[in-house]
């Protein structure tokens, strides 16, 4: 090693010791002929002394992010010198060799923490950028969780398992990332989407307890926050009820809180149906950190003549202390609901005598008026917030509403954790073409999601209604985790492709394998999979995925660094097969099982 | 869960316990009118007994690979009946309550240790192949391999990162898998040889200490034991010197080995220069565990007659004891060496009077014949293998006979572990066209090795010659690490990058952004990776690479499961933007430091 000592590691003890450092020159400060630098690696920075004479005119050259090896005497800084706010804010290194291990030209953007950086520069530099404090430590933290992860894991006896990441492409949900696979011209490689299916034939194998840190991978249109590539800490157990699912997650969660974030999450964690979330949050993944119910109001508003309200759902959410509000911040909601595809956001305002204000308020009847701010919980001074509707949609405005609210009153608590498990998901929904006609079904989950119990025979009867062994982990409004109780039977798996609209070819086609598989003895599993880039950020208090991502991509799957992706050669479009001629598609026959032996 | 015990840890001391197993009919046999069931689940097995009577009625049923359920009363075997060879072998389970979980088809093949069974059907029922005990303990092996290395490392500070894997293509020995970019029509991605020029990223960003076990990905023609995915564990660190570098791989082997052969590896491991193992193996990696060394003849046979023997370079390996073989063995021999591109091998037999035989031997001059023996350490009843030519080829092929020898002779101790490190590779070797000219120059290992400090500022004086800062861990004769110190000065790189051919604008395309990092302080450093797949093979006593791989891949790069790579519709096709023009190429241009603040 080019060092006897961490800089960060340097302490009063050390004093007289003869030490040598490398590092980065973060600081450099010239102090009459007495030069200082703050000489920073990986586990802090020191300060180091330069003293008038040879030492000072050789460091004279020193410029923000050359990197030195300096040899020297620890020694306590003079009194009042100190800095309580460093490590080693009680020493300084009286430097007597210095050697220039590299130089660094003048940098794009100064890399102390407070200054505001465009994103696009931060990541064209990601390697200045993670010099910063801040970036290092995330990388750093989330390297902590997976350690964490991996040692609860291992104490309960899973085996990590790599499953293949060249494989087929079973377009769910998503889109596959696709790879031309030269030796089989025509044919194509996908990129998983997930390691669902290998995990379960894992199951199927008998491994019983798997885990995996894997990479995934979407082709979605990038929203803000998305990435082509993200990791999930992917799970699956046989043998194993809901229960052992749930438990075993909370286990990982509170090791994760616990020692990243200083927090112990008070277990169990609480549930709450699917149903009632959408009823009382208007979303699948609450935000608990505050209440601002939603408040059905279906019933009240039955025999209303206001024609907004003759809805097969109407609804509403308070806003504390409301009412103040200028008309130009009502109509900035108006706005704010349209850019979310809503009409507007009716509301009312209740004044100090409860009376009722605001432009709905004239279209209700004195019966509806007088009893409304009672059925919604609202207070003199409040406003109420109304969607009426399809009830899923308005549920959503409203739930949507309820965040924005939060937001805007300073209700939430930044640093509290609201952990919430939302527990029988309906196993399908309603898909509709372009002017709403319902043309079939689609999994809430996903496909291999088993049915409940009481279900699991006759989902088909009635497909809206019917409930998932499905759970999802909710923290802060983020969905951070979701897994299910799957299906094991073959019978019942086809049964949920039939629903699903899949005739028996694409069955075989496209989860043959699985089929086949269920035919050999399939224990009954279950499992979870964590979605490993929204939990580090949130135990970093990032507010970007890209904070937690070594080298992320931005908009548009583009990595301003690399710049990838970039133009092929021609010679590498040949060579890869691109243009030939896929071989005739030839759908695996149903497995025949050999005779008994 | 459905299980109170599992199978494989019941004792004599859980006797009288009721438990609950949950598990698979391992086998199944009938005495009279008890019925007993090997049950086996991922702990290991237990003998299950259905008496006579209802239990015995209702596991009539079952058959080889059913899942079960069942609860019972643990006794100790009646005497005599006990099996020393189980670790349950002094109980047994008297059933008082049996489910069926799931049923299993005929099987395709048994699933016992003793049948061979075609790989290609193994693998298509991969789910299957799995449940055998050996599979079985690869996949566990594998995982804790994974677990060791961690620790040490954990131990030791690193951080572990996860590196992109859609990426930028550039093109550098393999071929790269290549992904169409949806969003950016006409631009691909491609997937990482490795995560080399992350890594060193990672280094200038101050990271310090790297690891990751990662992905990676080659186009290659597949050869027997070839994966297109596979796995390295990828080091990489800061301010070190080869010294470090190689001190912490052998703390990460000795750990693997210790905790996973039962072997303490003698440290340090033995050190051979590239040059000396070329010489005395023919090969880069030398196996250890016997000697038949390579004996250079070229002086010995600087005046011969003898047509074949006047070339630049003789050598010889001796094969004891095969002088006894027949002539059609010789034969084989001949063909043998023409598989490997050569035109024959030449060899001399030696008499138990010392007198040389074989066709060979009469085309040398008495005294060549006189000295034969002594000079390549020859004794009677021995047979001598010569070749003759270009020095690479011709070692190539007496290194290739060293070990074919040592197979066919039974010189190989199967229980050995010989490890060495190879030291002092050379930078660049020789490119030549199809006609043997030489045209360029070509990486050893790649082209971000840093030269020694001999010849940094000198190898283009000398390319053929210029000695670079790598390190290769070989055992048993398999490469199963290697790595170097790097190039982290932008000059040098270029240097390197010019005698390779590259231009400049190339140069800027492909790695602009490295050469734009080391502008910006870089630290020395250095790192290894190692070839995971092959380590946890020989650990696992395997013989193949697709033993220790869950879901592995056929010749081809095909998977016999999922039938994988597979034709994708017109839809995907034209959504992934495969036949979009791409668009104009723009090499970055160099950059431009801002002005110093």
């Amino acid at each position: 090693m080019m060092r006897t000592h961490s800089a960060g590691t340097l302490r009063a003890d050390n004093a007289g010791q003869t030490v040598t450092l490398a590092g980065w020159v973060a600081r450099r400060r010239d102090h009459g002929g007495v030069i200082f630098i703050d000489l920073r690696d990986a586990s802090g920075s020191a300060q180091v002394v330069f003293r008038e004479g040879e030492m000072a005119e050789q460091a004279h050259r020193l410029r923000s992010e050359f990197v030195v090896q300096v040899t020297g005497e620890v020694t306590r800084r003079p009194a009042g010198n100190e800095n309580p706010d460093l490590p080693t804010g009680e020493i300084e290194v009286l430097a007597t060799a210095l050697t220039v291990l590299s130089e660094s030209a003048p940098l794009p953007f100064p890399l102390d923490e407070h200054t505001e950086i465009g994103e696009e520069i931060r990541l064209r530099h990601r390697y200045l950028d993670l010099r910063r404090s801040g970036p290092a430590k995330a990388l750093r933290l989330r390297s902590e969780a997976n350690r964490i992860a991996r040692n609860v894991l291992h104490e309960r006896d899973f085996v990590e398992v790599e499953t293949p990441t060249l494989t087929r492409s079973t377009p769910e949900g998503a889109r596959d990332f696709l790879v031309p696979a030269r030796l089989r011209p025509g044919s194509w490689y996908a990129l998983p989407q997930s390691p669902q299916l290998f995990k379960q034939l894992l199951m199927v194998a008998g491994t019983e307890r798997y885990y995996q840190i894997a990479r995934c991978y979407r082709d979605e249109d990038f929203r803000a926050d998305r990435q082509p590539e993200f990791t999930q800490l992917d799970i699956e157990m046989s043998f194993v009820s809901q229960e052992d699912v749930i438990e075993l997650a909370e286990e990982i969660m509170a090791a994760l809180w616990r020692d990243l974030a200083g927090y112990e999450i008070p277990r169990p964690i609480p549930r709450m149906t699917y149903a009632e979330a959408m009823a009382r949050y208007g979303t699948d993944k609450p935000d608990l950190r505050f209440g601002l119910e939603l408040t059905e109001l279906t019933d009240y508003f039955a025999e209303t003549s206001f024609r907004v309200f003759q809805a097969p759902y109407v609804g509403a959410v308070v806003m504390p202390g409301g009412a103040a509000q200028s008309r130009r911040q009502f109509d900035a909601w108006q706005e704010w609901a349209r850019q979310r595809g809503a009409r507007g956001l009716a509301y009312v305002t209740v004044g100090e005598e409860g009376e009722l204000g605001g432009p709905v308020a004239k279209n209700l009847s004195d019966s509806e008026r007088d009893g409304l701010a009672k059925a919604v919980g609202a207070e003199p001074g409040d406003a109420v917030f109304f969607a009426a509707g399809h009830p899923a949609d308005a549920r959503a405005l409203l739930g949507a509403a309820r965040v924005e609210i939060a937001r805007r009153a300073g209700l939430i608590d930044d640093d509290a954790w609201a952990f919430v498990w939302v527990v029988d998901a309906p196993m399908f929904e309603r898909v509709r073409d372009d002017n709403g006609n319902e043309i079939g079904w689609t999994s809430v989950h996903h496909p291999f999601t088993a049915p409940n119990d009481e279900w699991i025979e006759r989902f088909e009867e009635a497909p809206d209604q019917a409930l998932a062994h499905a759970y999802d982990i909710v923290v802060n409004g983020n969905e951070i985790g979701g897994g299910s109780i799957r299906i094991h039977r073959s019978d019942v798996q086809q049964r949920v492709f039939d629903l699903l609209g899949m005739d028996e070819a694409e069955q075989r086609e496209k989860f043959g394998f699985l089929l086949d598989a269920f035919q050999y003895g399939p224990p009954p599993h279950g499992g979870i999979a964590f979605g490993w880039d929204r939990i580090t950020m949130l135990l970093a208090g990032a507010d970007s995925l890209r904070e937690v991502i070594a080298f992320p991509k931005t908009g548009g799957g583009f990595d301003p660094l690399t710049q990838a992706p970039a133009p092929i050669t021609l010679e590498q479009r040949r060579e890869a097969g691109v243009d030939a001629k896929p071989p005739k598609p030839q759908p695996p026959a149903a497995e025949k099982p050999a005779e008994q032996s």
